[in-house]
């Protein structure tokens, strides 16, 4: 059993918090979901989504860690006792899977330098000017390097957490989550309909 | 300015509320996000998101209701004052919106007796004997009866969410918000790939 950590934070993007979530959830034997923020309580979502949340002090090394994007993500790349805690929290964890603005957060880190990550479209100008050492790719709907997936924008994360599922547990299991969730999945990481080339 | 009021209960399916919650929230010039309960405070969806909301009696009547599914529902339906309140909010309101077995619950109400609605196909069968007159439709994305809009299963949540946004806005909004987030959207209500015929 492995634990998702997720991390919350105030203005993060519902969806790309919750679709990962929907889809992971429905591996229970496999997944334990647990909600992390800085400081815990509540916080609260650009879509006024308020979470209760444990503080990153409760959160347990060695898990798989999901980075959501969202406008909070413009902050929170200044507040360096943040990205110091998330820096550890990635360094202990088995794997990082983070969605749209969720890399630059990462990025901070400096986990990603020299490495392949991608980012939400919209975003893109912003999120390379965080850490121009990344390789940043710009047309994927999500990428792996070692440990870390990163997913294009918000629903994107969906089909990178399939792509997760899909290589942790073999292709049936992800098409069975996506199927029991009635979701049409882009199967293929490199093909990405949102690109601006 | 719209209120949409999104009704939560224990053992909501997380992505069935927050999927059209991530898309409504894209405009927020016409909509504005609010999360109820029956007894107010922390509820948890079965994927163990805690969200705070208020209770029953703050909800401002003539809004749009948003009603998710879950395993929760089978246990609402059971549940008397639940569904009584949950009626006179859908008669007060200007749309309601069921995603998956949240149409278990409006069914529950009669308010759409004689109608045809929609639901998830893996949970078609219970959801048909909550209340058999109500017209289910066997294989759609979603179907839209007066003022009522039902999605099938999960993701489908979304795809209504954009077709009731193009009824609403017209069609160039609808496209524009799920560029925003990134999503490919089944466009045809009535074009069903998880139907089970």
């Amino acid at each position: 059993m492995d634990i998702i950590n997720v991390i919350l934070f105030d203005e993060f993007e519902t969806l790309d918090a919750f679709g990962p979530v929907a889809l992971l959830g429905k591996l229970d034997e496999f997944y334990q979901l647990e909600y992390y923020s800085q400081f815990g309580g509540l916080v609260t979502s650009s879509q006024q989504v308020s979470v209760q949340t444990k503080d990153f002090s409760e959160l347990m090394p060695e898990g798989i860690v999901l980075i959501p994007g969202g406008r909070g993500t413009r902050t929170l790349v200044n507040v360096p006792d943040f990205i110091y805690q998330l820096t550890q929290i990635c360094v202990d964890a088995k794997y990082v899977l983070t969605v749209c603005t969720g890399a630059a957060l990462l990025a901070m880190t400096g986990l990603i330098n020299r490495k392949r990550a991608t980012s939400n479209k919209r975003a893109f100008a912003w999120v390379r000017s965080v850490n121009s050492q990344v390789k940043w790719v710009k047309s994927a709907r999500w990428v792996v390097a070692d440990k870390v997936y990163s997913a294009s924008g918000v629903s994107a994360g969906m089909d990178m957490t399939l792509g997760f599922i899909a290589d942790q547990h073999g292709k049936a299991v992800a098409d069975e989550v996506a199927h029991k969730v009635e979701y049409t999945w882009h199967e293929v990481a490199t093909i990405d309909p949102f690109a601006i080339v």
